[in-house]
C-alpha cells in the first residue's frame, strides 16, 4: 500500500527499491506490481548454481545444455515428491524474462561466431532442408499418421497437430553445437540457416491455419503481405545493418573508444533487431542472429584494443622479431575476438537461466497418462522422421547432423497448440500430446545430436 | 486471456514467449502479468544508447555518471515539453528491477576493487564520519533548521526531516570515485566504510522514528535487536563469507575450472549476500559490497586462467629471460584482475540503467513552487554542511573529498521522506522540501566532487 502511493507521488521512489527496509518489502508482497527484490536476487542465484552444478555431465561428455535441461526438470518436478518452494518461480515475471533475454543474447553471440560470407555459402540448401522439413512433417502428421492414431476428429484439429509439428526451436542445437565447439561446421551453419528461413514460414503457417480454423478460408492477400514483411525485414535488417554497423561504429567512436562503449553498441544492435523482429511478428531470436550475423570484427576497429592486449603489444617493442612475432601472433586473436569475449559474461549469466527454465516447464505428470502417452510416442516418432529426412537434402555433409539438428520444436510448437486449444480447434487429449512431442523433441535430441557428432568424429565419416 | 490460459495450463509457456507472434503480442497488452519483450528489448536500447552518448560529458573533465543522470533528467520531463511517450518506462517492472540490479553490481564490483585489509585501516575514522555525518544534519535538522524555516508543524514532522537528512547514498559517490580512478584512495575508502555503517544507523533511526510516531514511544528490546541482526549479519558475512570463499571456490573447480564457473560464483556470491542483506533489513547495495570485499583472486586459484593468459605464457616459453620477463609481467595482473573483468561487461549493461532511471526520476515541476523552492534550499544548505562538517572527523586526508562524499542521499532519504507521509507526519509541504533536497544532494555532488578532485590534484595539497 504504502509502496503504492509512492510510486503514484514520486516517480524517484525507484530509488527506494534499491534500499527497502523489511517493513517495505514485508508489506509490498500483496502488491503484484513490486516484486521482492531480495528474493529474485536469491532465485537468480540458486538457478545460476544449480545450472553450474548441472554442468557436471560434462564429465560424461555431454553437452552443458543437458545438463541444465535436467536440472531444470528435476527442479521443476520436485513438487511431485512434496517439494513445493520452488514453483513460484515457474511464474516469475523477472525470472522469466532474463530467461527470454538470455535465449536471445545466445543466439546472438551464435550470430557473431558466424557471418554473413558462411551464411550465403550454405544458403541454398538451407532453403532445401527448411522447405522438406516442414513439408514432410505437416504431411505425414496431417494426413496419414493425426488421423491413423486419433481417428474421429475434426480436420482442423490434424491441420493444427500438422503445423506443430513444422517449426524448428533452434536455441537447443545451437547451443548443443556451441557445448560442442561445432559451430563452425558446416552441418551447424545449415542448421541456422534453415531455422531462421523455418522461422518464416512457420509465420505464414500459423497466419494460414488460424485463418482456416477462424474463418474457413484463407485471405491470400493477407498472408502475402506477413511473408513479403517477414522477408523485407529480414534481408533489409541485414543489408541496411551491413551498410550502417560501420558508420553507427565510427560515429560512436567519436564520442567515446573505451570498451563499455563498444559492448553496448553491439548489445543494443541487437536488442533492436530482436525487437524489431518480434514487432514484425518474427522470433526475437530470429532477429538477434541476424544482428549477431552483419556485425564484423571490422566494424569495431575505431575502438581502443583491450587493455591485455596494448599491454602485451607494448612489452615486447624490444624484443627480437622471432618473439614478437610469436607473441603478437598469440595475442592477436584476442584482440579480434573482443566482441564475443564481453558479450560472454552477459551469457554467462543469462542463458543457464532460459535452459534451466525450459526444463522447468517439463510435467513430468503429463507423461503418466499411458493412453496418451503412446499417441503421443507416435506422434513423436512423426516429428523426428519428419525432421531427419530433411536432412537428405543438405547435400555433401553429414546428413544425420543436419536432421536431427532441426529436431528439436520448443516454441513455436507450443504457440500452435495453445493457439489450437483457445480456438476450440484441438482436444484436451491432443493438446497434451503436442506438449510430449515438444517435450520429447526437446530433451532427447542433446544426447543424440552428441552421440552422433562424436561417432562422426571417431569415424571421420563425412554421411 | 489465451496467455493467461496457456500458462495456467502448462508452464513450458514460458517457452513460448521466446517467439510471440504478433498476435499474441498484442493479445498479451492487455494482461498485466505478460510485458511486451520486444518493446523491454527496446527500452533497455534506448536507455543505454542514451547513457553513452551521454558520457560525452568526459570531453569536459566529468564523470561519466554526471552525463548519466543529466540525460535522464533530460529524458524523464520531456513529458513537460510535450513529449510523453518516454513516461511509461519509469514504471516499467522490468526495467526497474534490472536498475536495481544495475547498483548492486556497481556496489560488488567497488567491493571486489577494495579488500578487507585497505577497509580495516580506514575503519575507525569511518566510524567516526559516520557518526558525525548522522549526528549533524540529525540535530539541525529537527531541532535548529526545521522549526526555523517550517514552523508550526508537530515536533514528529521535524523528527523525519531530520531522519531524512542523515542517510548516505553510495551510489553516486562510488560512481565518481570510479568514474575519475579514485577509487583506491583513502578518501574513497573512509567514504565507502562510512556509507556501509551509516546504513546500519540509518536501519536504527527509521525504526526508532517510526516507533516514535506510531507509538509515541521506543521499544528498546526491539530496537537493540534490528541493531543487533545488521551488526552480526555484517560482521557475520564477512568472517563466514572470508571462511567460506575458498572453500566454496575449490569445491565448485571440481566441477568446472572455466570461466563461466567463476563468474557464476562471483556473481552469486554478491547476489546472495545483498539478497540476505535485504531480508534483515540492509540495502541490498550494502550486502553487495560486504560481499566484494570478501572475494579476492587467491579464492578462484583453482580456476583456469583466462585464456588470453595461457595463449600469451605459451608464446614467449622460448624467448630469452628478459624478453620472458617483460611479457610475463605485462600479461600478469590480466590473469588476477579477471574476476573484476568478467563482471565488468555486466556492469556495462545494467549500471548505467540504474543511473539514467535515477535522472528520470527527477521531477524538474518539483521546483517550480517558488515558496516550496526556498524552503528546500535551506534544508538542502543543512543536507550539504551537515555532512561536510563529518569530512573533519576523517582524519589526515583530504577532508573536503570525505566530506562531499557523503551528501548524496538518495535512497534512504526517499524511505524516510515515504513513510512519513504515508504515516500522516510529513506535510506534503516537507514531503517536497524533503524530495528536492534529495534531488539535489544528487545532482550536486558529481560535478562538485570532480573540481574538488582536479584540485586537489593540480595543488597537490592534501586537505
Amino acid at each position: 500500500m504504502r509502496c503504492t502511493l509512492l510510486r503514484r507521488i514520486f516517480p524517484l521512489s525507484l530509488l527506494a527499491l534499491a534500499h527497502v527496509p523489511i517493513a517495505f518489502a514485508a508489506e509490498s508482497a500483496g502488491d503484484p506490481g513490486t516484486h521482492n527484490i531480495a528474493s529474485t536476487f536469491l532465485w537468480i542465484a540458486f538457478l545460476l548454481v544449480a545450472a553450474k552444478m548441472a554442468s557436471l555431465v560434462e564429465r560424461f561428455g555431454q553437452p552443458a545444455v543437458l545438463g541444465e535441461l535436467i536440472m531444470g526438470v528435476l527442479l521443476g518436478n520436485l513438487v511431485l515428491v512434496g517439494i513445493p518452494w520452488i514453483e513460484p518461480v515457474k511464474h516469475h515475471e523477472i525470472i522469466r524474462f532474463l530467461a527470454e533475454l538470455g535465449v536471445v543474447i545466445l543466439l546472438f553471440q551464435i550470430g557473431l561466431e558466424s557471418n554473413i560470407q558462411k551464411m550465403r555459402k550454405v544458403g541454398v540448401r538451407a532453403l532445401l532442408v527448411a522447405t522438406v522439413g516442414v513439408i514432410a512433417p505437416f504431411v505425414l502428421g496431417t494426413y496419414i499418421v493425426g488421423p491413423l492414431l486419433l481417428p474421429g476428429l475434426q480436420s482442423n484439429a490434424y491441420l493444427f497437430l500438422g503445423a506443430a509439428l513444422t517449426a524448428t526451436s533452434v536455441g537447443i542445437t545451437a547451443r548443443v553445437f556451441r557445448d560442442l565447439k561445432k559451430l563452425q561446421s558446416p552441418e551447424a551453419q545449415i542448421v541456422l540457416g534453415a531455422a531462421v528461413i523455418d522461422d518464416v514460414i512457420g509465420l505464414i503457417i500459423l497466419a494460414v491455419v488460424s485463418a482456416i480454423a477462424t474463418e474457413g478460408t484463407v485471405n491470400f492477400a493477407g498472408i502475402s503481405l506477413i511473408t513479403l514483411k517477414a522477408l523485407a525485414f529480414l534481408v533489409g535488417s541485414i543489408v541496411i545493418g551491413h551498410v550502417l554497423a560501420p558508420r553507427l561504429g565510427k560515429l560512436f567512436s567519436m564520442i567515446h573508444t573505451g570498451v563499455g562503449m563498444k559492448f553496448t553498441l553491439a548489445v543494443c544492435f541487437g536488442l533492436v533487431i530482436a525487437g524489431l523482429a518480434q514487432q514484425i511478428g518474427l522470433a526475437p531470436i530470429v532477429g538477434a542472429f541476424a544482428a549477431g550475423l552483419v556485425l564484423e570484427p571490422v566494424h569495431f576497429r575505431y575502438f581502443k584494443d583491450p587493455k591485455v592486449v596494448s599491454d602485451v603489444k607494448a612489452s615486447v617493442e624490444k624484443a627480437d622479431s622471432a618473439t614478437r612475432q610469436r607473441v603478437l601472433a598469440a595475442i592477436e586473436p584476442h584482440a579480434d575476438r573482443h566482441i564475443d569475449d564481453i558479450i560472454e559474461p552477459l551469457g554467462h549469466f543469462l542463458v543457464p537461466i532460459f535452459f534451466i527454465m525450459i526444463g522447468m516447464g517439463v510435467k513430468l505428470e503429463t507423461l503418466g497418462n499411458l493412453p496418451v502417452l503412446l499417441v503421443a510416442l507416435g506422434i513423436t516418432a512423426v516429428a523426428f522422421v519428419g525432421k531427419i529426412v530433411s536432412g537428405l537434402a543438405a547435400g555433401p555433409v553429414r546428413k544425420s547432423l543436419v536432421g536431427w539438428g532441426m529436431v528439436p520444436r520448443g516454441e513455436v510448437g507450443l504457440i500452435f497448440a495453445s493457439m489450437g486449444l483457445s480456438l476450440g480447434v484441438l482436444t484436451d487429449k491432443l493438446f497434451s500430446v503436442i506438449i510430449i512431442m515438444v517435450i520429447l523433441t526437446t530433451l532427447l535430441t542433446p544426447p543424440i545430436l552428441t552421440f552422433l557428432l562424436r561417432r562422426s568424429e571417431l569415424h571421420g565419416s563425412r554421411h
